[in-house]
């Protein structure tokens, strides 16, 4: 399947019989797009704009105590349907065909673990986590993210001793809502995760190559790096620079700020978190190290460092790393960060991060509301943060099963990040004009004419619609008993549906319809349609559509 | 996009090369095989097996409090990986095709919902809700179905008049689970709905429409009946039989037991609800009917009925929807069944519910473990009940927003118990031999091979991998240093991966590698391969595939 850039608009809507004779056609057609926008615009803010709640349910008679609401989605969730669930359908068109590339098959687990699963995996942020009603015995809770159901499935299921697997689902987070940077409640997650004993980094090395022919299928390979380290090396930095061992995680998150913070603000939460100004100050000295496969000779030509034994271990694995990086033609676009630390504990080695300049080409930034950045998660200089995360993971499936040691390394894509960026991006295109809008993906519309008592004909209609949908043709109709067939012209047009099939009560009686081009212009040949044996067409739509349909059976 | 019944197997784990060492090749795949399905029987039930709970995890040292606990998915819920995952797709994307066909747009809703925007929708079920715990402010719960969400939308967004939306996604019923039957706590929804004033009956007969083409897209349309009802005809048949309108909704849900109890039981139940003997015989006379369009005559020429109001509208309604299912040729599929009442509160016109025999030719019920069905909901002889429904309802949105009123009809699909049924379809064509195993979606394994001081050309297969990964051919290779031959055959095989590209020192030096179709038959002119230089590889694969790879960009 090719992933198609021209932003398709999808009729969600149809307008309403009036609504099309008071405006002519391209007027009607503009205000239902304004229309669709609107709304969008509405269902993506997680707060309800004053309309939204104005027409709200009352008391009903008999009914008088029940409370008024305000009808809206959950705080933190959206709606999707239209312009953004095409483009978000895109999105995940586009990253499957990837993940099957790779040979990866599909786990879908239950929205909801047994508490105890997700329980110790997510540190502080274990606070976020959404819990249900007590539900007679058994504590759940909704998933935090995709890779502990993962873990889990793998200690459940003794007999896979290895696994490429992806999982497109919804996870949940009860953090504070960043409507514009895409930053949700509920929210989905992209994941591809390789389990299993291989070779060193070959796993490692596939998963990067995933990543980068994800945003190659985006077209934003141009606009992303991915940041590497390795937990090994960075634990021994902070080993060599004399960091106490009780201290390396707390240590390693303040360093994880760098990207956001100064220096300076990094270095007083690490003496706050009780570590000496001149360890601060070494640490400072190697986590500003950054570049490309050099990295690894300063390393190594570094006394200090050579000599940790971890360092060692990391710095052999990132030499095997960047011969495989080199094979896939992707050593450009990695970044040897020796600052990136990622937050969560359950890391052991590789770890990276995708991350998109703060102003895009698209201007992300500065097409971003002003208004809305006080807090300092809304600030749009911020960027959208990481698009993507993952890292090597060796012992989590062993916090479920004791006798269960299966390593994985994986991958997850933050699509709704990345659908804010490509939304912008789409719109712009739209703006100048190089988009072609397709209004819906129905091809056939069956309409009807005739002069006076002409009934109509909507049994007619319906049995050629049938004709059509029978031979896996996307058609519809006017719903009316009696359309007028300007009516049913306008109906069309607003979807942009290519052909119309129209019906006439002496063409029938010949066994006859006509088909018909719409929108060709005036003077084409072919302009007024031509007349078809009923008999015949399907294969002259399918001639038409100059594509195979396909059959039901 | 064609439904394939073959029941493709994907594989979802690779063996450990060690077990491919001890095992000769067919068994080996076919302890894959089993293994496969050992661990697809196991995670379809609800409960735990045994060797679940024993590889727990333990507590940790530093950790002596920490509690073990059963690693399982919470009761009622499953995982779906594997050949389970793929019929379930099949499924979905057969639907989707439908719903498309019909000019269908799709709706994604956060799976929790306000408490109030679920409360006072279900009856007595209410009480199956998922409540989520209080998460400071907002009460929440997990929705119950796709059609209240939907109404919340149309409730919202009131500039949309007209409206054709489906909806694939999990719903959450905290029911006892029947899991042999298909009945599960969490368990998809599968909705098509038509929103928006149209003619009468219109969309409601294009509903049914939609559920034959979906029946016959899972080629089951022979099995399937389609029974319907009227809530006018039913509501005004109890009037005119004397119930008391305060009665009329649990005398209905009474009457809804008939395709399950005899009449003897749902007489006692009536009686029990307070209605006379004699109230309850008249009521029985007439909900025995059921048949064809013949009943719509039968209704008219009788003096009782033919005079309430109520029914004289439904006859009309029915008469114009026989009609149009001429039209559209499912007549036949159809039964009108005045014992049909449908649970929910809010229909308000024609119902439907469709129904496939107890005993399919499947043998769906013999093959149902036995030893299960102590409990009524277990039984197999009830068969899996009703596989779609649905009905007209015209006030749900009217509901949430005073001043809006917006007809809907729509269906719901329950896809868990038509994923049990096909996949009980799909054991026996596996028994009888009459299905194309393949293991794997990937295209091509890219070997190599060498004499002494052989070192695995593990980059050189890596930048070949990478280069038909750039096409878009779906490629996987051994993921060691140095695989030996035989082993990286076995991998390949094993998925049953139709091409093999063989790497080897001697040709790479001359730009050239071996190209090879795997599983021909000895003597075969093509048995041994042929070489091709790397930069027709692409082009040759293309070939022998015999379809168009698709390009990145």
């Amino acid at each position: 399947m090719r992933f198609f850039w021209a932003s398709s608009v999808k009729a969600f809507c149809e307008l309403p019989p009036c609504a099309l004779r008071r405006t002519p056609l391209r007027a009607s057609w503009e205000v239902r797009a304004t229309s669709v926008h609107h709304y969008n615009y509405r269902s993506f803010s997680s707060q309800p704009q004053p309309d939204e709640s104005i027409d709200m349910a009352t008391p009903k008679e008999g009914k008088s105590n029940k409370l008024s609401f305000q009808l809206k989605t959950p705080k933190g969730t959206r709606d999707w349907i239209g312009v953004d669930m095409i483009l978000r359908e895109q999105i995940f068109s586009a990253i499957t065909e990837v993940f099957k590339r790779h040979g990866g098959t599909q786990l879908d687990t239950p929205v909801f673990e047994l508490k105890e699963i997700l329980a110790g995996k997510y540190g502080e942020d274990s606070r976020l986590i959404y819990d249900l009603a007590d539900q007679g015995g058994e504590d759940c809770a909704l998933r935090y993210d995709l890779t502990v159901p993962l873990a889990r499935w793998l200690a459940m299921n003794t007999s896979v001793q290895h696994l490429k697997r992806y999982h497109i689902a919804k996870v949940y987070r009860r953090d504070q809502p960043a409507v514009a940077k895409g930053r949700m409640r509920e929210f989905y997650q992209c994941d591809f995760d390789i389990a299993g004993t291989y070779d060193a980094m070959i796993p490692d090395a596939e998963i990067l190559r995933i990543v980068v022919e994800v945003f190659e299928a985006l077209n934003m390979r141009d606009y992303i790096t991915i940041k590497l380290n390795h937990r090994k090396i960075l634990d021994g930095l902070f080993a060599a620079c004399g960091v106490p061992e009780d201290k390396i995680r707390s240590i390693s998150s303040a360093v994880d700020k760098l990207d956001k913070l100064p220096w300076d603000q990094v270095k007083l939460e690490m003496e706050e978190k009780g570590l000496e100004s001149e360890v601060a100050d070494k640490v400072g000295e190697y986590v500003k190290l950054s570049g490309g496969r050099e990295i690894i000779d300063t390393i190594k030509a570094d006394e200090l460092l050579s000599a940790n034994e971890h360092i060692q271990k990391g710095v052999a694995d990132m030499e095997l790393l960047f011969n495989y990086l080199e094979a896939y033609e992707i050593s450009d676009k990695v970044s040897f960060d020796l600052s990136l630390a990622r937050g969560l504990d359950y890391y052991t080695g590789l770890i990276y991060e995708v991350v998109t300049p703060l102003s895009t080409p698209e201007g992300f930034a500065q097409s971003q509301d002003k208004k809305k950045s006080k807090s300092k998660s809304d600030d749009p200089n911020v960027g959208v943060g990481s698009i993507a995360a993952g890292g090597r993971y060796d012992d989590l499936v062993n916090m479920f099963a004791k006798k269960r040691q299966i390593p994985c390394v994986g991958v997850s894509f933050g699509v709704d990040r990345i659908f804010t960026i490509m939304k912008q991006r789409q719109a712009k295109e739209a703006e100048e004009g190089n988009t072609t809008v397709r209004a819906s993906e129905v091809d056939v519309f069956v309409m009807a004419f005739g002069g006076k008592g002409f009934n109509g004909l909507l049994t007619e209609r319906m049995a050629v619609a049938n004709q059509l949908w029978k031979a896996g043709i996307k058609t519809e109709f006017a719903p009316s008993v009696k359309p007028r067939l300007p009516q049913q012209f306008k109906l069309a047009e607003n979807s942009k549906i290519p052909l119309a099939v129209i019906l006439g009560e002496d063409e029938l009686a010949a066994g006859k319809v006509k088909l018909k081009e719409l929108g060709l212009p005036e003077g084409h040949p072919e302009k007024e349609g031509c007349l078809v044996s009923k008999d015949d067409l399907v294969e002259e739509i399918k001639k038409k559509l100059n594509k195979t349909a396909l059959p039901l059976r």
